[in-house]
């Protein structure tokens, strides 16, 4: 019963999500932060090519303006 | 007898919605929330390619700025 | 007697409009409502290929950042 | 003897101008109005494509946006 | 000496400047005038391919946001 | 326990990070300076192509909106 | 000990830079002038492409929504 979308990532906040972004690549890691330019800081971050574990990279502050969705793990 | 485009989004809270991406990739979901960015929530996500369920997503997150259209389903 | 592009828009409320997106495609349909950022609703919406529907869509909420050009169909 | 430009703009208004989009394509029309944004609409407008009219498309509004260039016809 | 980039576009009102669009066009004209989106007015334009005119339009109107440099001729 | 993507970042001032643009180049250096806009200064700049470093660069200033990630090295 | 990076801009102001754009294209010159959008101004200005000198500008405004990065030459 929400009614705005950064809701939605507050409920997410320290829980594993999966980010994509507009390149393609997508992450997976534990949410920590984000503001309202969707500017999001992940941990324990890994980076994922075709379902694959591309690179592993701890904490990860990515700009908000890449990012396509943003969805629990 | 609706005058500003965000009006029909409201009316969408709740109701199922497509949501098609400038990426090329389409979303079915349950509309949640919305901003004035058009940033949205969608709950029981599915990620479709070329009309086929490609993945399950549950709650997304999708970022106003890649969204081209969102449609009643 | 217009100074002011909205005052077009305006005007076509009610009616049919072909709406053309960056990413090539084409919507026709009864323009109900926009805002500054040119956000619009159509109801009655065709997306159109190369001149033939090949999707009906009822409602549909289009974000003004993806239209090049709107004209009365 | 003008400094800002859309003064120039303005001094064309009700001319035939050409409209240069940045996916390649080129209106030519009547202005009849614009906006700080370089939204335009033209009426009697031609969709031309290498020179030749591909389609006529009577008024059209097109979004600041996508314009490169704007030249009296 | 200056300090504003703005000020080295004011210094070349008036006169022959190079200006390179985004999309690899360019245009050779006089600068009659600008404003802090970069929207510029050229005169006497040339469009040129490949280092040679390809096109006259006498006057211009150039949104800001298309293009990368403009220089003295 | 940050709720700010912008703490992260001055977690990591004066450290080695990781920075991704969205042309697929890869720099690692200092983090000395950011800003709410992520244009940021690196110091002992590598430039890297698929994992090499392909060109040295000293003190760089990045623009924000090519910037996709940054992360600690 | 720097903390905004318009600061290491300051430091670099008429001295050689190396501009990269995002379009690829990379120019060699004094930094006169820049703004807090990065539209710069450089002097003495040298196109390059791969390595080699492609064509000398002398003055040359550069929109700063086109630029990657900025490092003393």
């Amino acid at each position: 019963m929400e009614s705005r979308p950064l809701d939605a990532l507050n409920r997410a906040r320290d829980k594993k999500v999966i980010v994509e972004l507009k390149g393609g690549k997508q992450y997976l890691g534990t949410l920590r932060a984000f503001d309202i330019h969707i500017n999001i800081v992940l941990e324990d971050t890994e980076e994922r090519v075709d379902g694959n574990v591309s690179r592993k990279l701890g904490t990860a502050f990515i700009r908000g303006d890449t990012i396509i969705l943003i969805s629990p793990a």
